[in-house]
């Protein structure tokens, strides 16, 4: 476990007063629906971001709104913390929780409460996974079009939390531009309702602000999202090169034509051989750099989209263009592609950084992100959004070796200043949560991050919402 | 005049000091820069809200962020109101001054910074007109996307703060969706700077909150904006039914299909009329309501769209479906419905009103809106952005007549509250200004307008920005 990070000390008096907080909130909720036998507690300490981990107080996982108002109104009356947790996979730490809070996790809220084609619109509740609303319209020829790698699991209530993006994104964009409406219990127990099934609000846009604040505004019960019309048809083509600058140029030269196919996924060579001997997706293994690029439409749309590309990477050397030719071998590729993140598990740990950059700058970043991590003497596999300039280096490092964690940390730090000092900023769509906190400091002037601390004081002057995360412990006045 | 709308009383001890403040900024500015003679400041008394007219005490048009920054930390310090303006086009009443404040105008920062294709971008300042930004592209095959009617006059920087649509924003989207970046002055002088040519940005999304903000968190001098690459071809179609009803639910129908043309665009039998007299653009005259459906893409592309169209207009008893058979014959069809404000105002005075509804709700909407207007004894003209679900009825009146112009204003308030009600809201795209003001409390909740406004005084706790506009004048705190 690493300790680089530290953590808001906890209160003393409400870890004396735990007993009485439990038997409280055992009142507020059904009985199976509060855990806090420590034991019980274990599976909460953590998320995707392991290195470091705390144990709760206690955690509520309410089935309704109203419980979720009971609790966030009890927990403001005697100040006590309050982390809110969707399905536990960020990669930011954004669900780690502290000693002296209560987690608050969605996995009982799982109702699809409304299909609405006629509005485009469907409304569930937060704890839904990702995945589920897409099966849900999908036989109407629907989906919903954010699809993070850990879209099987992950929660629309922490894809708001963190704004998720995905490999679908480029055309479609993140969750804020898919995103219409949610229900919010702010942290005295109000419930407000942002946005809706129509277009825009008056006022001051607080949806859009809610969507990536980590759970520091409020706590989103029930979200309105888009739904959008699958295409006629879509193909994933495989573009390899001779190495990673080549693959980077190539993208930014397409976007920088003004093409924008429906994703633009990027790997290279290490990421390449991790991800085939995983899921045998047929990706070429003489290349050092890889370029999915999905184009959808009608067969004519596609094959002009495709002509226009493939005319841009001969300008930059391609080596292999291959075109998939089923529906099981897009899906193999897809697979291969969403499952790098578990496949580098398999291999060694790791962890993911999330910069993004301007296109312009991808070839540069690329390049620079390998003689830093040379420097370290780590190994790196990059595989990530390229037409939405959103890097994923994974830095491999031994968890149980503290030296080796302790650079990796160091590393991982090292890249984000530089995709910052490219004219990027920290993170694309994994959030700040505590991995990223302190680095705010190097993206943001004093003022800048004073106006945020002051816009998120409006909603909670306690700072009981997932207080350890996004801003720096000092300074929040 | 109409007085229905009350502004919050001036404060005379800033009237008393008025020669004391023009000499104090003329410090600040170039003297050609700085108007205060009485007669000079007759053209920023009113927007294109013209019900409403106030004088201000002074005008400042400064060219430079720091003049901006110099005006706003005078301004402070003495707690002068300060009212920002772009071209003046507000049809909400936006920029309509009071006489205790300073107006900011942005008309002489028209300065185009950096056109950037590899990132897709274009930093301009403030004042640029919302068509020179496409016009600076349109030989390299981009433009920019949101189109209000007034795109010959507005300023980037209004379409900021209104956070502005326009009739292509159904594929497009709104400003908010195209803005990349900002620089932002806040109300002590501080410059701050939002987002950038990156996607997303950690922490809290102030750009996303500053757009749509009319001028009451700071004041924008830069803005970083999407470019798109244009279509291989464009062609708008006209669809004449025997109803309005018929024409909404036609379009409720392809919305809710999946298809998403880049505009539907909606004209009732005055609105045709007012147009075709105007522009002479080949509107039918002979049906009830027109939808103006514009696709894109290749030929085959536009073939394939406008075939599912054509069929789903069928079931809706299409009367009349008309291609436009060239360039010269598009460009008129688009020139007669974007002037459609301007040829109502040859034969009338009329309130624009601006509510969204959601499409399910179109073909109702359009039907009570009809029976509204007759209940007043008054006409109206319907013409709007049908596929975004943004009405615009033109209620016509006499605004040298005080009881004509006050059943206008009654008639318009009714209407938005009917949006409201049937699921939308008050704007879609011309802000709350002054207009709509006292109507918020239809849409909101006290709980919802206390966590705006406490979101507001987050950026200026003296209410010195804008102050007339958008929240109620109670309850401010």
């Amino acid at each position: 476990m690493s300790d680089a990070i530290a953590f808001l000390p906890p209160d003393q008096a409400i870890l004396g007063r735990r007993a009485q907080i439990i038997a409280d909130l055992e009142d507020l909720l059904p009985p199976e629906r509060l855990v806090h036998a420590p034991h019980r507690l274990v599976p909460f300490e953590t998320d995707g971001f392991i290195a470091y981990r705390r144990r709760p107080l206690a955690v509520a996982l309410p089935e309704t709104t109203a419980q979720v108002s009971a609790v966030l109104k009890y927990c403001h009356r005697y100040g006590i913390p309050v982390v809110p947790r969707g399905a536990g996979t960020s990669l930011s730490g954004g669900a780690i929780p502290q000693e002296d809070a209560v987690v608050i996790g969605l996995s009982a809220m799982t109702g699809i409460l409304d299909i609405d084609y006629a509005n485009r619109a469907a409304t569930v509740q937060a704890g839904v996974t990702n995945l589920s609303i897409s099966d849900a319209v999908s036989a109407d020829g629907f989906f919903y079009a954010p699809d993070p790698s850990s879209q099987l699991a992950c929660t629309i209530g922490g894809n708001i939390g963190m704004n998720s993006g995905g490999a679908h994104c480029l055309k479609y964009g993140v969750t804020t531009n898919n995103l219409l409406g949610v229900k919010l219990v702010l942290i005295d127990g109000t419930v407000v309702e942002l946005g809706g099934k129509h277009l825009d609000a008056e006022g001051l846009d607080l949806l859009g602000l809610v969507c990536g604040s980590e759970g520091q505004l409020g706590i989103v019960t029930e979200a309105t999202v888009r739904l959008i019309a699958k295409p006629e048809g879509a193909r994933p083509v495989l573009f390899g090169f001779d190495s990673s600058e080549d693959a980077g140029a190539c993208v930014a030269d397409v976007i920088g034509a003004g093409i924008i196919p429906v994703a633009i996924e990027f790997m290279d060579k290490p990421a390449i051989e991790i991800c085939e001997a995983f899921a045998h997706a047929g990706y070429p293994l003489d290349v050092e750099a890889l370029l999915i690029v999905e184009v959808e439409g009608s067969e004519a749309e596609m094959e002009a989209m495709l002509s226009s590309i493939v005319e841009i990477a001969g300008r930059h050397g391609v080596k292999t263009v291959r075109e998939c030719q089923s529906a099981s071998e897009a899906a193999l590729i897809w697979k291969g592609r969403k499952s790098a993140f578990g496949a580098t598990g398999r291999i060694a740990d790791y962890i993911c950084m999330d910069g993004t950059v301007p296109l312009s700058q991808l070839s540069y970043v690329l390049q620079r992100t390998a003689e830093i991590v040379a420097g370290y003497g780590l190994r790196c596999a990059n595989v990530f959004h390229a037409g939405d300039g959103n890097m994923h280096p994974l830095i491999l490092y031994n968890i149980n070796d503290p030296e080796d964690a302790a650079k990796a940390e160091a590393c991982g730090m090292d890249i984000l200043r530089l995709c910052v000092d490219a004219g990027g900023c920290l993170t694309g769509e994994h959030g700040v949560g505590i991995e990223k906190r302190d680095l705010m400091r190097h993206q943001y002037s004093k003022a800048d991050l004073a106006q945020q601390m002051a816009v998120r004081a409006a909603f909670d002057p306690g700072w009981l919402l997932n207080p350890n995360k996004v801003f720096p412990l000092e300074g929040r006045g």
